[in-house]
This record gives structure tokens, C-alpha cells and sequence, in this order.
């Protein structure tokens, strides 16, 4: 048996209400699993896919994860090395939970610790972000990011990958429902308007640096208050059927703010407790039961570890 | 002698480059003075204005400081009560320095104090806020929430009035240089587009989220970084002779950062030292001296009491 790494990459909110492109934070679960192993060939291939339907590409200029392995092997110099990926998808596609930066984050944690470590995991995250881009053609860094190190992250810049870890109460939990429609991330991103009026984007900062502060705080209040979405939300809840219902849902079980996960069609909502999460999971998904919408629930605290090796 | 109340409300920096109309902080000087005093005839009245060149009204309903006392008056149902206002004006008018709200803000404490103080400072930042409109048109409190209260101010909302205290390090300190030149606050709002890109919308809330982040974390290197305006300041930059040859020299001072306070022309820059920061407001006048152009400096830790009572 030739020698593997084995690792879990989870999936990510981003955007996080009041923090387009900027905010992201990991989930627990769902994740993928990337197993990375050396071979007798030369260079990098795809061995394995799984859980993907068939959907995804084994060459790996093509695939989130094949590429992110590949940049970090071309920056190691080690790009003849011969390495094999075996990716199982556990998570699905265009969900908004960010899918394509998990497999890009679990890439290259299972890379660099099958060549001995030489890279520390934030000095990973470009290469994860430059594997993300296949997907969906942006750079940035609000699911790699999270998903890679765990935590609320804020991108103050996503050009030069400036990120930092914003501290979270303890007791703050998200809930997720994933209904089973397809949106494409271009496709979210393409229906966004390109200008915004000065007075949205003050109301928006207003609450953004409201939530910055309240996280740090601990100040539920003012977290709840905070966590609104002036910009994003009222141009992209048309993409996802029954959106107000289940944020009202969430809502009326005391949830401190409920928008939509990343790109949709996922929603996420946070509480200040696991037990009121999971009654609100509950709740969100029974608006897509009585309208015959198959979904997908999960409760998590924010992951604090991000991509993990077994 | 009739009793009288005497006090200080100092000059406050609004916008703090990434914060437009959100953030706001005040300083240890200039300010004004305000003396409420009780006389024999009915109602509110203004006795006496100096340091005003004959330019404010002595109609207490044209009067920042009259109209907020009064405001404050009808609502305590005290509008027949004989008070009368003396306003020493201390600091610039149309400065950026904020100086309708520091007399705004003088105003409601010291009445507030000659009625034997029925309410918290808090409580009277709405009257204070009522008070500052008849200056500028607008109802926000970004100059007059610090002036009022002190210290580094978030207004998550200026519609309701929610106010946040940010923390800040210890030494941070203002250099402020105004040159003598006038900007009324009403244009340099109407020079401002009311519509704005989604990209600088992003850039400006990463670097909101970064100095807030970096205020409670006391790390100065994020609050340098975020010390940026991508969207008010290119716009306002042109009304204010050399503006980017005195930010250049506030920079070469080790600066944390420097851009316009308020609607300008006063230009303010945070260091993480006192003395950094009397090298960089002597470098910033340096530059209006160069060109002829009479300016005044203040150097300022952020004054964490706002208004107070002699």
C-alpha cells in the first residue's frame, strides 16, 4: 500500500448577511474528502472522483482541486513529483455552501502534508483561492478561506489575500438548509447590479461594523441587529422559491439574523444557541416540505479548525 | 448673580476615512463653550454669542445650540421655563471640525444640568442630533454623537439613533491641521455622487471591518491598512488646496493613516504616539505654510468624556 494523506474540508457561509465578498465562516459538516498519495508516474493526476455524479473533470487545469494542488506544487518546485488525488464530493454542488473551495482547500492540505509540511496552512490559502477561480472565475477568498482555516474570517482585501480571524461568542450556532435547486455562482453573481446607491452602503456598514464589534463583544443584541442585508439579498432572493417564508421561519424561532448562504440557493441563519439552531433548522426546512421542495438540513457551531488531516 | 451652568463640547472628526457618516471621534480641543443660565422672563433665549464674527442667529429656531435646547425643553414639558444660553464659540465654523455639533451638544448638557439633570448624556444625543440639522439639513450623528459623548463612535443607524462605543488603544492620537479656507458642509455634500461601484463598496466595508476589528485588537498594523477611503475622499480631495501633498506629509511622519475630517477642509491623520503625531501635524501645516495658505494644528488623544460640565 503506497503512502496517503487523508483529510476533511468543510463546507463554508459566505457573505454572511452583511459582508459581501468579505465575510465567510466554516461549517462543521457537510465536507469533502480529499485523499492525496504518491505514485510511481510522473506528476500530478486525478485518480478518483466520487459523489460527483460525473460531473467533474479529472484534467487537473480544470478542476478546483487538481489545479490548487498543482500551483502549490509549481511554487515548491515540485510539480514532477508523482501525486495522485482521489476526491469525494459529500457536498453538494452550487448549493452556496461552497463545494468547489472545500475540494481546493483539502487539496492542498493533503499535498502539502504529503511532502513533509513545508508550507504553514495560511501560507496555503493563494493556492487554494487560484483552484477556487476555475469554478467560478472570481479571486477571492470568503468560502476558501474559512474553509481552509476555520473561524469567521474577514478578506479586508481579496486582491492581496489580507485576512484575518474575527473571535466568536461561544454558543453561536448556525443552521443551514439547502434545498435542492441549482444556481450557478456566475449565474448569482451576473444578476448583481454593479453600482449601489451611497445611502445602502452606508446603512450596510453601519451594521457591518455593528456585527464586527458585537462578535467581539459577545453582544448578541447588537449581532442581531446587525446581521441585514441592504445589497445582496433583496437582488438574489427572487433566484430561491419560498426565501422570505424561511427566513421568516427561521426568524420566529428567535434566530439573531437569517440571508443567504454565499451565492444560494442555500439560506443560513445564526443563533445563540445549538438547541434554538436546531429548532430553526427544523423550521426552515418544513417551508421546503409543505412545498414539495426536497431539502437539506445542518447545525454547526463555526468551525474553528477548517481543514483538517485525519 | 443668577445660577449657570457652564461647559466644554469639543470639536469632534467625522468619517474617519472608512466610516462615512458612520464614525466619528472626539478631540481633547478646540471646542466651545456653552452657559445655560436661569432668568426671570419665560422661555428659552441666546444672551450672548462670541467668537462668531456676528454670523449665528440669536432665533433659538436657527440656532444649533438654541433649536437642540429647546427640543430638549419640550420634551422634559419645560418650554416656559426662563433659560438663557451664552455661546463662546472656541473653533472654526464649516471646519469639518464639527462645530455646530459641539455647540449642539454644549447646548443640551448644560440645560440639561441647570434642570437638575433628568436625563443621561445618552439620552440627550436626539436633541443634540435635532439641533445639528438646522446646521447642515441632515440627521446624523457621526459629529455630534462624540461630541456629546467621547471617544471613538460607531452610529450603526443614524435613522434610530444606535450608537456603539469602539474601543480604542492606548496612545492613539489625532493630529488635525485646518486651513483657513471654507467649506460649507451642505456642498460638500452635494459634491458627492449618490451612486457608488459594488467593487469600491467591497473595498471600503473590508477596510471598515479591518479598523474596527484592529480598534478592539489594539493592532495597529489592520488599523493602518484600513485607514483608506476609496469613495468619499477621491471625491472631496479637489476642494481642498494640496490635500495630497499634506497626506503624503502626515504619512512620512509614520502616520497611521490621514484623510479629510468631515466635509473638510480639515485634514486629520492617527498616529500611534503622541509625538508622532506633533511631527506629523507640524509636517501637514508645513505644506499650507509652503503655500502661503494660514492653517492651525491640533494634536489630540481621542477625549473619551466628550461634553462636560466645569
Amino acid at each position: 500500500m503506497r503512502s496517503g494523506i487523508k483529510v476533511f474540508a468543510p463546507a463554508s457561509v459566505a457573505n454572511v448577511a452583511c459582508g459581501f465578498d468579505i465575510l465567510g465562516f466554516a461549517l462543521e459538516k457537510p465536507g469533502d474528502e480529499i485523499i492525496a498519495r504518491t505514485t510511481d508516474r510522473t506528476g500530478l493526476s486525478i485518480s478518483k472522483i466520487t459523489g460527483d455524479q460525473g460531473r467533474l473533470p479529472y484534467d487537473i487545469f480544470k478542476n478546483t482541486a487538481g489545479l490548487a494542488a498543482l500551483r502549490l506544487l509549481e511554487s515548491l518546485d515540485m510539480q514532477s513529483r508523482g501525486i495522485e488525488l482521489e476526491i469525494h464530493k459529500k457536498m453538494p454542488f452550487g448549493s452556496g455552501l461552497g463545494s468547489s473551495a472545500a475540494s481546493a482547500a483539502g487539496a492542498v492540505v493533503a499535498v502539502n502534508e504529503l511532502v513533509g509540511r513545508p508550507l504553514t496552512k495560511s501560507e496555503l490559502l493563494p493556492f487554494a483561492v487560484l483552484g477556487e477561480q476555475v469554478a467560478d472565475g472570481a479571486y477571492h477568498a470568503d468560502n476558501v478561506g474559512p474553509a481552509l482555516l476555520g473561524g469567521l474570517l474577514l478578506i479586508r482585501d481579496n486582491d492581496v489575500l489580507d485576512f484575518y480571524r474575527i473571535p466568536v461568542p461561544i454558543g453561536l450556532t448556525a443552521a443551514v438548509v439547502y434545498p435542492h435547486i441549482e444556481i450557478l455562482t456566475k449565474d448569482a453573481r451576473n444578476i448583481i447590479s454593479k453600482e449601489i446607491t451611497l445611502q445602502s452602503h452606508i446603512k450596510q456598514s453601519g451594521n457591518l461594523a455593528g456585527f464586527v464589534l458585537g462578535m467581539l463583544q459577545s453582544n448578541y443584541e447588537l449581532i442581531a441587529k446587525s446581521l441585514s442585508d441592504q445589497i445582496i439579498e433583496p437582488q438574489r432572493a427572487q433566484m430561491i422559491p419560498h426565501f422570505y417564508e424561511v427566513k421568516n421561519a427561521a426568524l420566529n424561532q428567535d434566530a439573531l439574523g437569517c440571508s443567504i448562504s454565499g451565492a444560494g440557493p442555500s439560506i443560513f441563519a445564526l443563533y445563540n444557541n445549538s438547541l434554538k439552531a436546531e429548532n430553526g433548522a427544523l423550521a426552515m426546512q418544513e417551508v421546503f416540505n409543505r412545498n414539495k421542495i426536497i431539502s437539506d438540513i445542518f447545525v454547526s457551531p463555526i468551525n474553528l479548525e477548517g481543514t483538517v488531516v485525519y
